[in-house]
């Protein structure tokens, strides 16, 4: 499992999805954003850290009777009991929300464990008590039938697709308001970094826009007197 | 019409749509949850009635001049002026939210009749003031386009596709904020009783994993001593 | 740039994309209302403007580094800064929202610049902070990812399609917490009063079936002593 | 059932979907193509005969085992079996080509009744023995699963939706090796004159345009002298 | 590695997919036909053999320079070398033909080593020259990009999702000019058995109902004279 | 417009598409290959020109009366009488086949002309006559409606979207028996080079997996014995 510096971790929980988007395009990877994947509780703090991953297959009726779950070697529910605190739980439903990847009992488990959040390309059942919960979790839409019906789960700790992207265990997720974005585990922290700076930076620039500046020379900094008067900003701010 | 006992009905409505999705799969039913259509107004108690079916078709321009409405005859005026009190009007849009199903002034003459619900997996228009009443309206999203445009309504009565999912006549139809899930009208009674069942011991299992027990042996309740404590709990529930 | 009367644009300022629809249904446009496209702030007063247009084609990597927005003649910016205030930004990004087409500083210039409103049938990044802004916003749905992944903006002030919709340059926009209709521009002050005059009415009947009232004879009103009634009640509204 | 003239019948024999479209379009119809069904066969002469309807709803699994086709009152080989000689069937399968609407067997019987041609939005399956059969098929795609999987079929006759288009029984179908439209009964007679009528003419324009001609002023005829010519061509070859 | 007996392999080898499908509905298995996959040679033989898998997942750009194939133990390579005559490859590309699964190349290779087919719910690049080898493929559709575009090969050997259907190595799949089953391992033989006597008695019905008879009683059998009938057939026929 | 030399002309007249689209992906594009597009007549050689485009957007009604052909400045006519010999005629139809992109007489009179192809990322109605002419076309799918139903031609020689790839005009179109490929312009000739000389490779490559070498040090060719094999291979075929 990927260990991800204090430093880091804090950085990451106070930067944008949006910006941590750009500092990887800067990096050549253009496709790092789970696409139509939406939080339920959008008002909670950033959702971040290390990938810890669950894939599922197409459910064959025979293989998949209610009675699989007595079984405490299934892989949900060994995912549930095993992921590590701190870890979010990414699972891969192929994209498709006709059927659950986990409801309320799950995530709440999750949540009394200590897991930082959970994410799947498919659907959650109980959506309106996981929205209650104080973990972050993200989904396509909400979907009542049990993941009996569409989803068998097959594996643990593999690499995964997740709403189009690729997810490797460790690698460092991070969620907002608006989206998850995946941070290879090798950048995390050089993006961590990275991405605190322009959020200093783009808060000056939002500061100056709202006070009617024009964004040429602004965004980006092609003016020099604005780079100066960044510095100066900052510096006055503490940042 | 079907009739449902008050005890059923009663049932219905403090049930989830995810609990009786399972109890339905547990009976080779795997798809009776609507795809893709969602509440307005997600605040709102259950909506529980048997279904009152409309299918449109797609709109031929020579058919459907505005003056249609002038008719009292026109389907879908005539499916807003006769479905029962109780009933829950359900449309076959064919899954196009292009054109509208329905808007306010319709949804709130069912709402003023009595009736239980309306549900479309199409949109509706005039979905904001929609989202005010005190009916509980389902859909696809919002569409401001008069149904003129895609959507010729036919006939009422007849067993129709909704959300992908077949809904004959006298169905149970039950939504929650989640989803809309259709029970056959032969087994309404008996899912009932036993989602009723079943969501009492969610609620133990609820109890049990956000007081931090493991899923193992509780969710599904294999271990002996777990099942003891759930009949001493529910005792003591009263329940 | 189109230029609409005060009154025109007080009366669009008060009457719904639903209404509007309608009207110009009834004149054989079906496909006026942008498809998909939704409000991030549907508290926000209607949205009116005539249409600035920004069309996007796909980007192609070579020309899309991010070095790009050095360029203060780079189209998208110079849509921002050029913009007519009481105008509405409207950009063609082929219904593509997986990546941006905007974020939150540019909406934030383009609402203190006075733009009227701002509309993509891709989507915004930035969006909870855009959803707290007070410029009308509409988009499909959240993408954090820079726009350089897949929009490359190439031209302004030409007609395009936005949401499945024909919007030409001028063309007035109205947006309420529904949808977005377009309105050829040569036909706006006519629709605007056709609207006005058919809210009254839909306001009348909304009364009346609040009230209790059947359908049937009042909306359509082909029952006479309805148009009596209704002429009344608008005396007495002073409407 | 529509009496559809021997003259129509030949003519329609004789025109292509795209020329008939074009007729449609001129009296205000611009949605009579079923779209994404194509032919099996294209190899054969015109498809031409009535619309005889089969709806199809999305199969409740404990209504659909395989004994169903021991009733012969299953509307689906009811369809079979009395879809009148020189009709066209037409199934709306909902636009789902995930399970078969009807396999070779059914239309091997179709096509030894004397029925005209067999069309669903759906798929078939042993769709490289009825690609062999001389009975004009249409569909979306094969498909190997049993119609039961997915579809149950709920009656005959009524208006349906197929391919995005309203099809109401005895309008008339007519395919040929690139689409399927559906010319509603009441202009049959008319649209298959005036689409002989143009079929003339585009022999000419084809014949001219072969030979090097600009499309200015022929194609539509704006230059009289082209009119003149063409009066001559047509009289030479005596159409 | 699944041993399938030289009668069943006989046996699948001359069944259609639709048999197969219907003999797999029966026992409860709706959902065993790849979807969206189609046959680049129809023409062919069945293609009949274990599954042996590939999986991608979405490429991550600094992972698939286009040196990655200079390593021998990169999956798909590895997949291609080892994959054991007599199987079908069969790849997990999500269902996105935006790159290739594999081209032609790689696909001669699998023909020269004895390999049974080569399956993907993606797609080929150098279709037109697959089409001509003589080993069954299977795709979505033609595709030219290389597949370092989008698909990153993780792993062999494991269960997956192909077409929306789970196949889990060993199971048998069955490919025919219409479509891809997949037969799950312990069923096979028995599933083998029972397709080729349904293919027997449908042979025998289609030349009855080319005969001119009617599906009533026949198909299927419920009369008891059509099964006497039918008994006789076969002596004569020798099946 | 772009000239490409003749040597160019040539070596890209016999690469295919999947080579062109690796070359590219060398060079950092990896979305040159229109998606979803397809050849009318794949026995053709190879289609080769600069683009010239035209654009559509969503048809309004009011607009688009069948009159409109009647002006030979319609962008559409205008489009098919200049468009240079020897240049490929590439519309942005949005994707949308729902209506054509154009039809047999007009491609016919692009055939005359000189033209070197024509491509759509809609549909094209007379499909069937179109796939017996020698210009080479390529859309999505066969469409037999009236451009007018959907698809408003506005201007000429603009950047434009086709199959979801950035069409710059001048950009060299490549089209085989798969596929449709964009080359920008100032790579071209650079590109054509290279596609040859990887060509000469893959076809040595080919005949030795044919003739049973293993495809490990061999593609790519790692082995060091490999490339001298290539090097005498390639003399003695004198490429």
């Amino acid at each position: 499992m990927t260990t991800l510096s204090p430093q880091a971790r804090q950085a990451l929980s106070h930067v944008s999805t949006a910006t941590l988007a750009t500092a990887l395009f800067k990096r050549g990877l253009r496709n790092q954003c789970l696409q139509n994947v939406h939080p339920l509780q959008p008002g909670l703090p950033n959702m971040v850290g290390p990938a810890y991953t669950l894939r599922y297959i197409p459910a064959r009726e025979d293989l998949n009777p209610i009675q699989v779950f007595e079984n405490p070697e299934h892989p949900q529910r060994k995912a549930v009991e095993q992921c590590p605190p701190g870890a979010v739980l990414v699972m891969d439903s192929r994209k498709d929300p006709r059927a659950a990847s986990a409801g309320s009992i799950l995530v709440t488990r999750l949540m009394r464990r200590g897991v930082a959040g959970v994410v799947t390309d498919g659907g959650f059942r109980d959506s309106p008590e996981i929205a209650r919960l104080a973990i972050p979790a993200y989904h396509q839409r909400p979907s009542a039938p049990t993941n009996l019906c569409l989803h068998q789960a097959v594996d643990i700790g593999l690499p995964i697709a997740c709403g189009d992207v690729a997810v490797f265990p460790g690698d460092i997720m991070v969620g907002d308001a608006e989206a998850v974005v995946v941070i290879p585990a090798a950048m995390a922290e050089e993006i961590a970094r990275e991405a605190e700076q322009m959020t200093v930076f783009e808060d000056f620039v939002t500061e100056q826009v709202q006070a009617g500046a024009s964004i040429v020379g602004l965004y980006p900094p092609t003016d020099p007197a604005i780079r100066q008067r960044f510095e100066a900003w900052r510096q006055q701010q503490g940042r």
